[in-house]
């Protein structure tokens, strides 16, 4: 399935050449996964750019939808407006090894850090793969955070894949989805691309709507599964070039929200829908002698489009995070492809 | 169109008796419409319960998902928790006449604000009607709020009335809607109550999405609109019976932007999408000689069927302000009834 | 005591020229007051430019330390991180009627708002001067907005003045206060100016700290008051032309909490402790052609003395404003002059 | 300097017993300290009850004065309002290793955790010890993890031990402090405890304040240190019995800024300011059949003394954390004990 770009044609904004964060010019990701008998996990690394983050921080917003969640770095964001690590998504009792390893490979890379300058914020996010994965067998730490983020490429897999191994959205196989937008301002292109690791829903699939038809019924309906229960999460990063500062990024990231929803999700309680968003637009040297620094901002009254952007690939990552992944057995159970219900939505499908 | 109770089933739980807010028992709603030559505007009230709303305070929550709107009052419902007057809902330049006028109210009816008590905490909320309306003309005042609060019952006509008379939603007639569901809880039945006064969506009508169907681009691609932006806004109200604390309800309120979502919002720049919540269960006396009060709080593990209830109900009470509306010629033109286009969308409609 | 510039040597930084919040370059404030047997209260403006507020907006932010309050104006703040008309201090109850007035001043100066434009976001700030006035007379709207606008001023009066009028400090007289600071980042010369209106602290005056010493504790030995609790509130507006943006603004403003502590203040319950801040050095054009604008921004690794001035002018300021007090006896009972008790503190003050 | 209970009388309410954290009835406090030729550093946990924290959680709240920092599992208090591990103090690099640590007791004690339950929130909080400590190699784990949870005790030592044992604070020698209040409100007696990882302020000394007297203008004067930065961080722990829901935990945790204030800090943009607070008078059960349970909370008029108390042992803990510490030589240089500096505050001193 790797040479389709796109499934499903969700509103009316062209996409970017991948349709995927990758669009977003510098933007680099790379998977790291375990797949054996007992074990459907992994670890997936977004890296905002390719040179130093530590010396290059990008600029950063992020919203907490629903706080049930584990992820770290998110405080600092708030604060001071800048990322300055790749973003690493993982499971969640992972985060504590995950985070390690990732200040490590940062000291290792900048001696600055803790010596001539302060410390550093880690940015980790998680959703819950407990059900194929056995998540109480904690396993990763700093060597797979170094391959992670040496796999790193312009291009990547989508689906049952890096952190989205194990994830399960509406009862179905989730995972790592992607898509992307392109939008004009002022006769200025610009790209926004969004990143999901879809983990959430309840597990009777009866809330899923499918770029607006309510398919979940129809799966409700054949499985007659139980559990109505939501227990999962979504991660959502988003990344875009258009010049935006961290109060803007913040009010990009809540849009998320409004892309998930139209998949079906209630925000469940247990769903730690936890989104960062950043610029490579604006940045803000680590070293630097001015006291100040020049930056272009997009004035709100034009921010309309990107926030339309976000929606649409938010929903189109989440669908494509399912239209992506296969049927896998796991841990304590198996959670089937979407694909196995194609009858239900075969006619909206697209194939670029 | 009064005698219809529902026009459209927006997912799968039952509504209350009336399908409107007025279904948590307590609560009251009324109405206050100004209509002539260049005026659409006007006020609707929504009452907690019917007693002395500050010597008896109802919990609530609030959350602004975006800020970019002028209602008062929510900073000391995030800080103290609790609602002490009505919710008073009106135009955006009409915010300092009418929470005047609702001080006046309650002074007049509560010796003690400010000799042995301290001060009162009004709640008003607004969308701009500046199309319909001459919204630059500022009418309203204490006569106004006390006529308001005098006719509200429980029960009250949707649609262009009280402080939706003037608004817009997605380039078509909108205003106030309502929407209800009965959830139980463990063998408890309770009811959770959304009211909307819906004014948000690109002109152009575009985004709109009808229970699932995007039947906005059939009315763009009839009608041409060349307005794309975003210039309204969104306030909801979510009144319960279960018993919630202000940090729940505060998690209840952003389930309304969910329920926005799936009638195809982006929450755009302009649009202040705010909403308040508040639970008629656990009342704060206002004079009372212990230290402490014995509360019933809902645990969180249950409180998912709270948020599916009000995304629904908030997506449905949305679809109501339309279909309740006519269409409507004002001060800058008109907003057209979304009946109009009744044939996109007649198979999906139910009359009980 | 008009000729008075300086009382008291908070901290090691210098003042600027005037010590108060019109040594930031174009920061105007004006008074409005009123006093006879029953009224002892006003209006304050501040004025961050002298140019049209909505047309050249100030980057602002702003920080509710204790929500229990009626300031409005605040969300939207927040969310677009711009303030658009004069800020206006006035008593709790007069906030409507203010706004009211605001909103009037605005559209009378700005045909665009709500024709070609949207609406404006009025700021007004309160506390509740309910002791020496009555305050359940609700006095002010749309002529005394205007009158307070056009008395504004690049030097200003401080004390029972304005807004000030009627507010109660630590039980002692207290009201509109300001002092500044300058400050120099890489050698280049900035200001910082704070304005407080002081009502703030328990009645009994015990936990008042004058420039470190526990004067309120001999205050309170001689006056044996008995109430112990705070029914205040303080609002506290920063100005800077330190190139600041909405994020950093927000972070100052925190700041203020610090300087109010250092007089005292525990934060009571009752406390509406709520912080507005602007920078001038950023201007948004409300009509600019250009979808970005290209700011200057300091590097947060420097903001250091942006807080150190502001926790040191907000403690001054608020010592100023009981200094410049004379003893008032209102409409119920009186408030003594700090000066009443100067042999506690006079071998600390100075005379500038 | 083991006997010594008190120092220094803050303010006028009275100590508890051991004028520290563990006056809580419950509460208990362990320290693990890794002191030789590099390090100066270790871990410090505070335990709210002895009991299953999982099975029986705490009502908790938070808030980030400065979110310049690292430390995990505030998001999901702010959103579930409950704290279900201990609360361990580290310094800031070793946060992965001792979350991951922590994660691991947590699933070591309960098998329902990721089997028959959701996931496990860790609370691990940070400051930077990077002057006396070699803080770029990074130690601890499950076994210190395990090895500080087992130490705790109902009394425990301050000063430079545990997380404290690199801190420095104002130039001087700083760490872990810790001081407690009573209180009655309505006949009923109440205690608050507060535990500080002390670790701020300008490295020049000069801002200290010693219980109202700037003793830090005469250690500058002294010592004519030049570096005037701020590069560390507090943390604040506030543990009581007053009957608090998450709302008011996180109003009380506010406070704890207030008594940092009052020696000297003006929170410098280098310096994570972060506060969690619980109360132990409602316990949340994991397992319980009841969808509601019944709890008790305080009235918010009576909470000014719960404020009060915070503050004011806020500002103790923090000189105590100083007094408590002698002279440490470290990696990179070294920190003064206070107490050579003990003629400028000796009149000051008690000995209880």
């Amino acid at each position: 399935m790797k040479d389709v770009k796109r499934f499903v044609k969700v509103g009316d904004l062209p996409t970017g050449e991948k349709n995927n964060i990758c669009d977003v010019p510098g933007v680099k990701v790379g998977h790291y996964t375990l797949n054996n008998e007992t074990h459907h996990t992994g670890l997936t690394a977004i890296l905002p750019h390719d040179g130093n983050m530590f010396r290059k921080k990008v600029e950063g917003g992020s919203f907490a939808f629903n706080g049930f969640g584990k992820s770290v770095g998110l405080m600092q964001i708030d604060e001071l407006g800048t990322i300055e690590t790749p973003i690493i998504l993982t499971n969640t009792l992972n985060v504590g090894g995950v985070s390690d390893g990732l200040v490590k490979y940062m000291l290792a890379n900048n001696k600055e850090i803790c010596t001539i300058c302060g410390t550093v914020n880690p940015v980790v996010m998680e959703c819950n793969d407990g059900k194929l994965n056995n998540i109480r067998e904690i396993l990763f730490g700093e060597k797979e955070v170094l391959n992670v983020i040496a796999s790193a490429n312009d291009d990547f897999i989508q689906g049952s894949v890096g952190a989205g191994a194990g994830m399960i959205c509406n009862g179905l196989k989730g995972g790592i989805g992607s898509s992307s937008r392109k939008i004009t301002i002022n006769t200025k292109d610009y790209t926004v691309g969004v990143l999901v690791n879809s983990n959430f829903g309840p597990s009777n699939s009866k809330a899923l709507i499918f770029n607006g038809r309510p398919i979940g019924e129809d799966i409700y309906r054949i499985n007659q599964s139980k559990n109505e229960y939501d227990k999962g999460s979504i991660i959502v990063v988003v990344a875009t070039d258009v010049p935006l500062d961290s109060r803007q990024l913040r009010r990009v990231a809540k849009r998320a929200a409004l892309g998930i929803a139209r998949t079906g999700s209630y925000a469940g309680n247990g769903s730690g829908d936890v989104f960062v968003s950043f610029s490579t637009a604006n940045i803000t040297n680590h070293f630097e002698e001015n006291s100040t620094r020049q930056i272009e901002v997009l004035k709100d009254d034009y921010i309309e489009k990107v926030f339309k952007a976000t929606v649409l690939a938010t929903e189109e990552a989440i669908l494509n995070s399912m239209l992506f992944s296969p049927t896998v057995k796991g841990y304590l159970g198996e959670a089937k492809s979407i694909n196995e219900y194609r009858e239900l939505f075969e006619d909206m499908l697209i194939n670029e």
